[in-house]
């Protein structure tokens, strides 16, 4: 198995391209110097072009873990009431940290659900929160929560808002003024496609005003926000990362944020089409299907420890496994980032083969010409 | 000025080798898979001869200060007394954030003068502290502290040793067990010469024993450790600056520890004895003078403003200010990681050039012959 060279179809890391790949390999440079503000000011303007924001952004040396407790743990105080809206993992992380940082309640759904409006409604009548989280995209299930309409609850109690978009973020629709977004957050390897390491957050006028000093020192985002405004980081930050961010960044502003956003639905359609072309079941509800990444069921009797493996090693062709309750009983397609239709019909073909190869006869050839047929 | 090709002495960044450097580029890769198991394996028992430690290891997609903090939260409790020893920027960095989580008491020296161990075990005796801070190489200031003679104190009392060693371990001779440190730190940007973006930290036995669960969430260093031990990450790494930093030491066990340490030790006296040829006055006292890096009083009438940026522009040398109070009165030498004599020969002769530039004669050559001398 030759790991670097497969077709990377994972949920992020993501595959990155050889434009992003070559800043990796420049020689060392000093961050405190002229040369370096540009870049970190580049930045800047970029991920406001990227959250489609003029307020507050940072970027932080850390994953997207890292950018969602310097989001949570700078905006929330001890004593807050923070209602955490869960239907997978990812949600289920932010509650994790909210409850290190204040008094946090979990709204829990089922996977692969949506969001019940109705029920979050008469938990936001029912009780006093100051804010409400939730995960944008549930990279575990592959649905999207409708962010929108979860933002018009909380705007209607003056509610803080704070949304991990770490795989939303560059690759679907993300208004943050129109749903009243006071902070999101992002990851380099998802939509973004740059190397892992580096998350991104971006507030509103509000989401910064609340922003305390303190405790944690390392994500303590009001100074990482005051920095970047500088052109400047407040501890030694990955250069390398940032460098080859910014050419990132500069590929989704040569592309457009539109346009990305529209070649990634077009890639989430392609991909539940072809599943289903073949008879694989969608995990997640239809209606909340996800355009970054699809989750599909595994057919009866076939096992996750045989599929993924023959997948790699015969046709090097790397895809997600389940997470969390749903391990072993689903797999995951990624689909953002600068992955093409090519990816997906490479993906789909080994998928094929390796399904009728161990006792799961598929029509050959029927996911390929689901996905040719929007090949436009 | 062309910043990607420079001679880089910085205090750090430092001087990527391009062997490093090339790894950089690699394609995209997932991070939980076998082969990247492999990688977080190598890299714990790597670390494990950097420290010189049979102990728990652990690494940080984060800087040095992220390093720190999480050595800091994970061991200190809120209750805890800590004598933090100071006497630069990073040991008062210590210092800020122990007082985040612990109740931290600062004992503070003169910049660039040893720790006066005499007032430490006079204050360690009229107190009961739980813990002792200390930054073993004071990068602001290049001094090197004592940090085997404050480890017997803290010994002596059964106190908790915890030593920012980001500038001193696989440069400077540090011994874990033999000087009772529980806790260390290291950049991935210093003595190792790999990319900015990580840190690392080693433990004793008791150290890992006192580690606790919780806030904050990413730099929860029981996590780290623990699964770094399986090969793991808790949450995404930074991949790249992961198999950036295999490599670089890698490159450390090529070299072996001693010699590494043997060749910073002659590049720092080659730094200092070529100062002392043209005239240049330490900054801190040459009993405790830094190895990993060199601080230098500028003559009078040299301005940091003309020197540094001439070096740089007309030169393409690069050297580090001063920090804190002796910002604008001082420069700084960086020769750690795989600087060579050869680059101390190229940063001298600009050193020397410029200074004659701005009114300050010195006599060519000189620096460069005592340099020479040291060439074997």
């Amino acid at each position: 198995m030759d790991y670097e060279d497969t077709t990377l179809m994972l949920a992020g890391p993501v595959k990155i391209h050889p434009r992003v790949l070559k800043v990796m390999s420049t020689p060392s440079i000093g961050h405190r110097t002229s040369h370096f503000r540009e870049v970190c000011l580049e930045i800047r303007d970029l991920l406001r072009y990227a959250f489609d924001t003029e307020g507050a952004v940072a970027v932080i040396s850390g994953s997207g873990t890292a950018g969602l407790e310097a989001m949570l743990c700078s905006t929330l105080r001890v004593d807050d009431r923070v209602l955490c809206i869960t239907n997978g993992k990812f949600g289920e992380r932010m509650y994790e940290i909210a409850s290190l940082y204040s008094q946090a309640d979990q709204l829990d759904f089922p996977w692969g659900k949506a969001v019940n409006l109705q029920v979050l409604k008469e938990r936001l009548d029912a009780d006093a929160y100051r804010a409400v989280t939730l995960c944008h995209n549930e990279t575990s299930t592959a649905a999207t929560n409708l962010a929108s309409e979860v933002g018009k609850l909380a705007s209607r109690d003056d509610l803080l808002y704070l949304v991990d978009g770490i795989t939303s973020v560059g690759g679907l629709p993300v208004e943050m003024e129109a749903w009243g977004i006071d902070g999101i957050v992002l990851g380099s390897q998802k939509c973004l496609a740059a190397p892992a390491g580096l998350s991104a957050v971006a507030l509103s006028e509000r989401g910064y005003e609340v922003l305390r000093d303190g405790t944690p020192y390392y994500l303590d985002l009001k100074a990482h926000v005051d920095r970047l405004g500088k052109g400047d980081t407040p501890y030694t930050p990955a250069i390398h990362l940032l460098l080859a961010f910014r050419e990132a960044l500069r590929m989704l502003r040569e592309e457009g944020l539109r346009s990305r956003i529209e070649r990634t639905a077009l890639l989430g359609k392609a991909c539940r089409e072809a599943g289903r072309a073949i008879g694989l079941g969608l995990y997640p509800d239809l209606e909340c299907a996800s355009d970054t990444v699809s989750a599909f069921w595994y057919p009866d009797g076939v096992k996750d420890e045989q599929f993924r493996p023959r997948l790699r090693d015969e046709h090097r062709v790397m895809v997600a496994g389940g997470q969390g309750s749903i391990r072993g009983r689903v797999f995951r397609i990624g689909h953002m980032g600068v992955c093409s239709l090519s990816d997906l019909l490479i993906t789909y073909a080994a998928v094929e083969a390796v399904l009728d190869k161990i006792g799961h006869p598929v029509q050959k050839g029927a996911s390929l010409e689901a996905i040719s047929r929007l090949m436009v």
